[in-house]
């Protein structure tokens, strides 16, 4: 009993200080360890099989548009990187440079990958020549590495697990449909499988990526009332192909420059899950992306029965649903609670009077609602269960962002909407940078996105009240 | 034509240069290709989608017996790495050294993981507690660089792909289990996926891992007569754990000492499927582990109905095979060169005439045996035609091995067989580091492993005459 205490404890309240919460459920939840070397941190069993869940789904998502997938080197030539102006300017101040390899100085420095343009550009300008050998759409699943000053667990880390898409294309329009083909499929994974609603929409320039023509973005709102950027998608028109001379010979025999793209989503969507999903209890996971379903957890366990009844349950239902038994030595409360941390999404209550009346109480971790199930209907309702649990926690992740998606037709009272309602604020802008200057210098809000779905709010500017171009979601980011 | 015979005839002949034949296959199967830093490689889609069937298969064997996967950090502290002696001073002299992070120079220098044993430790040390705390075993997949003064595609590189298995265990007894137990898992996996035959034992002191009390070995014989090691499992008893105190109390209420164990298979062992299966038309993959293991090659497919058909069988089979169809505008006697340099282990040849007989030709990639098959029984065929290739493939391969396995008594013998019948040489050792030091000096064999399978084909060592303790397989290696 002091320990079950201790355990739901130790958990500040998501009201009382947001970030501490994050940081308890990800500690208490054992998603992640610190390494011995600052701002690094161990994937540790509990959050890494949150991550191949996802590869598993959006790998096999990418394959069916025709990715193939390869592994490129963790090193990168300084010449390399500095082929081109804005990617080495955007990426140069925040590398690791190996120096020394065994015990040799080195004569070029090498920089671990803070992302694999540069390598995949000039292994295209080897491997391409003819229209034949187009499009390439190569995807890599690998780790990179970016030297931050302050780091937090999944969601700016000095090493993060990543894909990273990077396509070559004859035509501008190819490159175009495949940025926008891989958005979409991002988009619909998080909604689909995490439960998360995203805006979709296009980077103004100040905010995209260091040599992209246009970047597309996912933007998700978190339960705080702050945005996250969840995935990216970058046309580079043909910028990189002209800077790595990435030529092919089109069916006229002519030399052509290819147009490219590039795209990626990080194990930052992790944090994503925790901050529009959690509660005080902890973590609360979407059963589509839950590396366990369904915990099993038997009351009275000594009692005859008890332990077998369990297992005959789990093999039942295992080649259904992911499903555990929890019969270690704790108790029940105990169990009850560290399901709950662990966000597994249903427990399967069962003790010797269950088993008598020949049923099990089912409970759901969202909503805790206790359901009484005959074993003989038991995979039907859970299927059911788990089915409406997913749906029910995008219907009120999208109920929430929609309550904290506000609109601001002057200043005045967008300067108000940012400093008094947590949420995104959907206001007209110039297109000009210096208003998106001005708006982060004195809200701290940035400009997220212009969704492809555009309205228009008003007629000017929020900022300088010219006539506005476009309608913009603004908001305070993680 | 002229294109067909520049693809057929840029292969060196293996019978005259092996290394050659090795590389020609590797580049023009496009498995590998090199990047610009000097000994590292660019997995290509053929080379990566082998991996990839690897990890699929001993992931979930891994995942059988109680493997949980995590991903430790790419960077180590130099004084973390210190704190085992021999470990340190095995690797030390070959990793690459990180020593600034963005723009300013580090503090501590950070060596890129050449292994991740004392990451492991440190992390153990802090979640490991009580006996309840006990059996880790976690595992990841990853890179690692070490940094080598000669490289080779696959053999040996500066960054390769590997999983590593870390684990600590209550008792000495555990961990011997659990080290035999991976070494299993990965003969048997090499025997039924790879078709390459294993012999299994233990490293001499000489050559096992550095900190570790026992190294076991699998050890395959290349089809030139070189040995080849393919996966290691190291028992380290308790030695890492007192450099790195990591205790637990046990039932008794008595602080104990964790008995760890680490095992790693990397893609190395791509080179050995080349090395053992190869010839001189390619690359032969066995069809377990064939990314694609049928090839459709529909004959004068600008004939009606050629196409259609070729799309249809490939409908029909790709539920129980991976299969594809090549239609590109490439002559057939071009998809059939291409075809068998990548090893794909059967095409099925679709003509006009084939179509209006109402059958197909199944061509095996090993033996180029040609099969008629009617379209009714082409799953079924397909299936036993598979099989029987996959079996046929390991017992070719033992019975290489086994026909290049010679025994040596006494010392000219030995020099005699390493000399001039490439191979193993079975001989008895008396179990002194000088023997095995001449040897190599002299023969440059090693001493490959002490196999489990003991047999006693001398009563002296080989090299000094003295009173011999083991049965050693010794061997010119990669
Ligand atoms: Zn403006
Ligand atoms: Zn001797």
């Amino acid at each position: 009993m002091a320990n079950e205490k201790k355990l739901v404890e130790a958990i500040t309240s998501m009201e009382e200080d947001f970030a501490q919460w994050y940081t308890d459920v990800v500690k208490k939840a054992e998603l992640i360890d610190y390494a011995s070397v600052r701002g690094c941190m161990i994937l540790r069993p509990n959050g890494y099989a949150i991550w191949e869940n996802i590869q598993k789904v959006l790998d096999a998502k990418f394959k069916e548009t025709g990715v193939e997938n390869v592994y490129m080197p963790l090193l990168i030539p300084e010449s390399l990187l500095q082929r081109e102006k804005d990617h080495v300017e955007g990426f140069a101040p925040e590398v690791a440079w190996v120096t020394q390899g065994g015990l040799e100085p080195l004569t070029e420095k090498l920089c671990i990958r803070p992302t694999s343009e540069t390598l995949f550009c000039d292994f295209y300008s080897n491997i391409i020549q003819s229209h034949r050998d187009l499009p390439k759409v190569y995807n890599q699943w690998c780790s990179v590495v970016r030297w931050e000053k302050t780091t937090r667990p999944f969601l700016r880390t000095m090493e993060f697990l990543w894909q990273e898409g990077h396509t070559a294309h004859a035509t501008a329009i190819e490159a175009e449909e495949r940025t926008v083909q891989m958005l979409n499929i991002y988009a619909d994974f998080c909604e689909n499988y995490l439960a998360i609603p995203m805006v979709k929409g296009r980077k103004t320039d100040k905010e995209k990526f260091a040599g992209a023509h246009a970047t597309y973005t996912i933007e998700a709102l978190m339960h705080d009332g702050k945005a996250l950027q969840s995935g990216t998608s970058h046309n580079f028109g043909d910028g990189f192909a002209k800077a790595f001379n990435i030529q092919y010979t089109d069916k006229e025999n002519k030399l052509q420059y290819v147009h490219q793209t590039s795209w990626g989503l990080t194990t930052r969507i992790i944090g994503a899950i925790i901050m529009v999903h959690g509660d005080n209890s902890g973590l609360v996971l979407p059963p589509m992306i839950a590396p366990t379903q369904v915990m099993v957890v038997p009351i009275a366990q000594h009692k005859e029965g008890v332990l077998d009844k369990a297992y005959e349950l789990k093999k039942t239902l295992e080649s259904n649903f992911r499903v555990k038994v929890d019969d270690s030595d704790k108790s029940p409360g105990w169990k009850f609670s560290e399901q709950e941390m662990r966000g597994i999404p249903v427990r399967i209550e069962l003790g010797p009077k269950d088993i008598e009346a020949n049923q099990a109480v089912i409970v759901r971790r969202d909503t805790r609602e206790k359901i009484i199930v005959s074993f003989d209907e038991l995979e039907v309702k859970l299927d059911e269960i788990l089915k409406t649990m997913q749906k029910e926690m995008l219907e009120r992740a999208r109920t929430h962002r929609d309550a904290h998606t506000y609109v601001a037709t002057n200043f005045e009272e967008f300067k108000d909407t940012i400093q008094n309602k947590p949420g995104f604020v959907k206001a007209m802008w110039c297109g000009d940078v210096a208003c998106e200057d001005k708006i982060k210098e004195e809200t701290s809000a940035t400009s997220r996105c212009m969704p492809f779905e555009q309205e228009e709010v008003a007629k000017t500017c929020v900022c300088c009240g010219k006539p506005a171009k476009s309608m913009v979601y603004w908001g305070k980011a993680y």
